[in-house]
């Protein structure tokens, strides 16, 4: 039987041995964390190889997710599918073991880890949702939702601002079942931390309402195993183990300092410490004893089984709860959902709103028959309009709630969406204004590259917020948006397109969607049957003229309404033109050439975009030939009318505009 | 002789009177922290009315920014160019009174704030500033810096996580001189903050590092003096004075609620509010003996004069300090430096270099000649190559260094960087990985939108940077840079091109400029004497053919090269074709038409554009007609080479496209 030492250097040796073959990565991190993720994974997780979606397993997450070489070795010497060829292949091209851990590359990986202090707030979602979950589907006698949330973390996810607003959050909703571990090495990338981060993390902590464990020797496997158990013991706080470790335990020469924390050891280093840890098998080669003591597979498929059982005695006592779980737990919407009618009504009521405004009253004929949609704004409720009739707030007396009081803390709610999305059962969405996007940037980005359905309320999106001036009006940020690949974005220039986009973003389970709202009212749109349609193409022809339009003007949002003042006044002067409403570039550039040609037919080469926003993007639609009414600098404070005339967004300019473009 | 709580009123009374009139903003903080200023201005700030720019005054930073009326009540009432006219204009269009305090609108306004988090950051830089310039220039006997920096808060400034970077660096820094007050009034936005902010903000700063007083009473004047006497008595730690207060003071029906945050108390509210403090004057009246108490004009000149005596004496006993003091303080640069012989140089050596690499020699080059060079990187010096020879690091024991250690806190970096920017007597530079730019994307806004100096340099600009994968590969970044008003942007394609671009950066005072740098090594390009010159253009033919181009390519940094390359074999396969460099489309935009036609000839619509960042952007320069060798996706992990190759930059591809396009 192998030593707990032997276990913990298969992952020592697989790290230095495929950074090494890579010729790039981080040994620094797997070889300074072995110890506790030995005692961890095989003491304590709760997780099946054979079933890396089993929806009870524990969550693990590597916030450090440069240190993948320690993660792709759990996952390979534990039994889940990733063979000894893909650790050779650490880092290449088509590979399931990317350079860090990437959500869908590799069975077993629960997030996309790299960017710092994200996977840290991805787990407070994950445990959030667990929780929240747990309260809403758990009955007497019968727990089907019940696991813990692990997380390892190091000094660069703890300097990260996102770490405060995550931990903060998770204090005050008291996640009991969150265990992070912090790799107190004391180096980073600029050598000892001590120049420039010399906080008393666990008071910090402390002051969140954590339970903090401190001083462990993270090689020492009975500290950490203690530490854990005190830990788990926790039932309304989240708890932070700090292990002292040694950045590249076992590397002779260069262990302990920040040499080993992101390039290979070097031949000779690596030959040194294959010595210093009696390690003395070949490159990849793992024993097939220290195999046995590391496989789960036979210890996951009794738990997942008793689980299973569990699970069925659940549905035995209440079916209608089962069905739902899976439901939900499967991603699946329910069968009937009023979106249609939804659309529809909003045509006929004929209102016109602010689109904000349009958007609460979606939430309230959508939000009750959907129990998965899990809510928030960062501290802005009022503003956003996202807390709808039937929101519940979550806290620690009502976990089984709908709703998150995020705080003032937008890149938080970002990576707590991300969490809560990634452990299932939950579409979340969440809100602040468009332009403090830019504080959770990041974040979006991610749910866009692991493909995750979080649904952004972005309210106040332009000049047209008014007073508030040009800290708070956006620019440049819908730009930002429409060039992130696999992110929807929708600006409705009316409660009929935000119907839609509604809609959209509820059944677009491949990314998130950012929807993109005014905060004041906007003109509703006459629309036939078909042009209630084409709404979800993207972009469509709102108004049309006889034959061939000499112009085309194109807008999104509260532009559209400008756009059709304007027309009507060009049509009045002669003119023949049409408009073009675009709530979606991103729809709109995935239709068909056929489609596309029929909005914007390529022999028009006349055409103005009109958007108050920044203007560069449009010559995607109007290109050299066209011209753009949009924003060039930044806003000013004013009552938004002013601020419209202004800055040209008037029937003058844009009547003015087309005519010296047609007679150019 | 007024009291102390009728001076208050008067703030409390402009306050509310400003915000009914503008029926918009925020009444409730410059109420409730009315006391507070009261104090601090009359009793300790050292400021100078006529003079707002004078170097050695104490900086005041109002983070909590929506209190935008406090400042401009306090600005007027002591004495600044502020008349009541601007203040009955309040957030109306072309007012000294914009929403939200706007830098460069209105004299003594020290920072634009709004954004939550980052005034407090500004701070911490602007304290930084000052102790690094003390250390620089005072001289035993000679105290010519010597000044506080207090700085105003609530709960949503520490709820965001730059609070924490910010916060966490200033306690390693032991700011002694930084001296900040928490409005601890128990509401935000969404409520009452205790269902989603219950830190115990004490203990968290005094794991920072910093000196709390708690538990103040913000409306009893002695305890606040009290407070700040011992604030100010800390030489080596930050101080955090908490001090309880009611939102809204004095509005009988709303104070301490929600509702006077962010609206109009109401016209009878107001009057009730007139009634509780007993303040019987009209709207926007101010009784002569108040404005009496308040004014700080002479108080002020008699502080300045004497500062200035101080100098003068500095300036005989070390005059080649104080002309030096002087010229950095102005924001001028010397002379005499050597930028031209070192754009000759790079182009001369004709190295291939990493334009990172070229940076570096950059900063060796001119770092010994610019003193107020001020540098630093989110805890990636080594990767992106910031530590000149001459660097030497900031902390406590050597504060007279010109180099920080950020830690990895992109946010706070960026924000503390605005702050140093504006304190004076600093150029600072800081460096993160280009992806990472989004961690702190609305710092890097708010220098754009106050045009303050400040020098970005993003390495590692690409899917160049290989093995680490798609979560550290930018693909929109650049076009969310370029589409932000007043930010220059580089992105050289050899070492003379970032020779240029750091050249226009040090000259360039009215903004930031972004330094866009590779991680891996550049071809020289060969350059006419011309040709080096029209680097500043922007955008210029860096190989051109006999007679009109049929094709142009149009490419920017790393993909310079591959555009070179390409050139030459449809030249040998007949092809004439010119390839025009664009290491900055914002310089280039902003030539006159003549320059720009002489270079991309409005003729010639067959044009490639090149670059290894997301495809859009382009349409701008190749229209509908062009084509774009872009990124439509994120990227992946794999060696560099392999990548390129994955996503299309390839000569192979490239001539491909060409031929497509001239033969379509």
């Amino acid at each position: 039987m192998p030593s707990r030492f032997e276990l913990a250097n298969a992952i020592r040796a697989l790290s230095m041995d495929a950074v090494q073959k890579a010729k790039s990565g981080h040994p620094g991190a797997p070889m300074g964390m072995a110890d506790i993720a030995e005692v961890l994974w095989n003491d304590y997780l709760k997780h099946n190889p054979a079933d890396p979606k089993w929806p009870d397993r524990d969550r693990f997450v590597l916030s450090n997710g440069h240190g993948s070489m320690l993660l792709y070795s759990l996952l390979h010497l534990t039994g889940y599918d990733l063979e000894l060829e893909q650790l050779r292949n650490f880092r290449q091209l088509h590979s399931k073991t990317p350079g860090h851990p990437e959500l869908g590359y590799t069975p077993g990986i629960e997030t996309t880890t790299g960017p710092l202090g994200q996977g840290l707030a991805n787990a407070v979602g994950m445990a959030l949702a667990e929780k929240t979950l747990a309260a809403q589907f758990n009955r007497p006698g019968h727990t089907i939702v019940d696991h813990h949330t692990y997380c390892f973390l190091g000094d660069g996810c703890l300097m990260e601002g996102v770490s405060h607003e995550a931990c903060s959050l998770a204090g005050t909703q008291k996640l009991g079942k969150l265990i992070a571990f912090y790799d107190d090495n004391g180096i980073s990338i600029d050598g000892e931390v001590e120049g420039w981060f010399t906080d008393d993390t666990a008071k910090r902590f402390e002051a969140y309402g954590w339970h903090v464990v401190p001083n462990v020797d993270g090689h020492k496997p009975e500290e950490i195993r203690a530490a854990i158990e005190t830990a788990r013991s926790q039932d309304d706080r989240p708890s932070l183990i700090i292990c002292k470790t040694v950045i590249g335990f076992g590397a002779p020469n260069k262990q302990g300092k920040e040499e080993c924390h992101g390039a290979p050891l070097g031949e000779d280093e690596v030959a040194a410490a294959r010595e210093r840890l009696n390690w003395p098998h070949a490159p990849f080669h793992v024993p097939e004893a220290i195999y046995q003591g590391w496989d789960a597979t036979e210890a996951g498929k009794t738990r997942q089984d008793e689980w299973q059982a569990r699970l069925e005695r659940y549905a035995e006592a209440h079916p209608d709860l089962a069905r739902e779980f899976q439901r939900r737990m499967q991603g699946k919407l329910p069968l009937e959902l009023p979106t249609e009618a939804m659309l529809q009504k909003a045509q006929d009521d004929g209102e016109n709103l602010a689109s904000r405004k349009a958007s609460l009253n979606c939430l309230n004929t959508l939000g009750p028959e959907l129990p998965e949609l899990l809510g928030g704004s960062a501290d802005l409720a009022p503003s956003n309009l996202t807390f709808w009739d039937g929101a519940q707030a979550i806290t620690p007396e009502t976990p089984g709630g709908n709703y998150l009081h995020y705080g003032v803390r937008e890149f938080g709610m970002g990576a707590i969406m991300n969490g809560i999305a990634l452990h299932g059962g939950f579409i979340p969405y969440g809100a602040t204004f468009l332009i403090f996007m830019e504080y959770m940037r990041n974040a979006v980005r991610m749910a866009a590259l692991m493909g995750q359905q979080a649904i952004y309320v972005f309210t106040h999106d332009s000049i047209g917020l008014g007073e508030d001036g040009p800290t708070h009006q956006p620019v440049e940020q819908l730009t930002s948006l429409r060039s992130t690949p696999n992110l929807l974005i929708w600006r409705p220039c009316d409660a009929a397109e935000t119907a839609a986009a509604w809609n959209a973003a509820l059944k677009r389970q491949s990314g998130p969607t950012a929807l993109v709202l005014s905060r004041q009212g906007l003109p509703h749109q006459a629309r036939t049957k078909q042009q209630l349609a084409n709404i979800q193409r993207g972009g469509y022809v709102l108004k049309d003229c006889e034959g061939t339009p000499e112009l085309i003007l194109i807008a999104t949002g509260s532009e559209v309404g400008l756009a059709m003042d304007a027309a009507a006044e060009l049509t009045q002067q002669g003119r023949a033109v049409r408009v073009v409403s675009m709530p979606s570039t991103y729809r709109f550039n995935g239709q068909e050439a056929e489609y596309r040609e029929s909005v914007l037919p390529r022999a028009v080469t006349k055409r103005i975009a009109i958007e108050a926003g920044h203007a560069d993007y449009w010559h995607k639609f109007v290109g050299l030939d066209g011209r753009i009414i949009g924003m060039k600098s930044y806003g000013e404070s004013a009552p938004a009318g002013d601020l419209f005339k202004h800055f040209g967004f008037t029937v003058e300019n844009v009547v003015k505009q087309a005519n010296e473009l047609l007679e150019g």
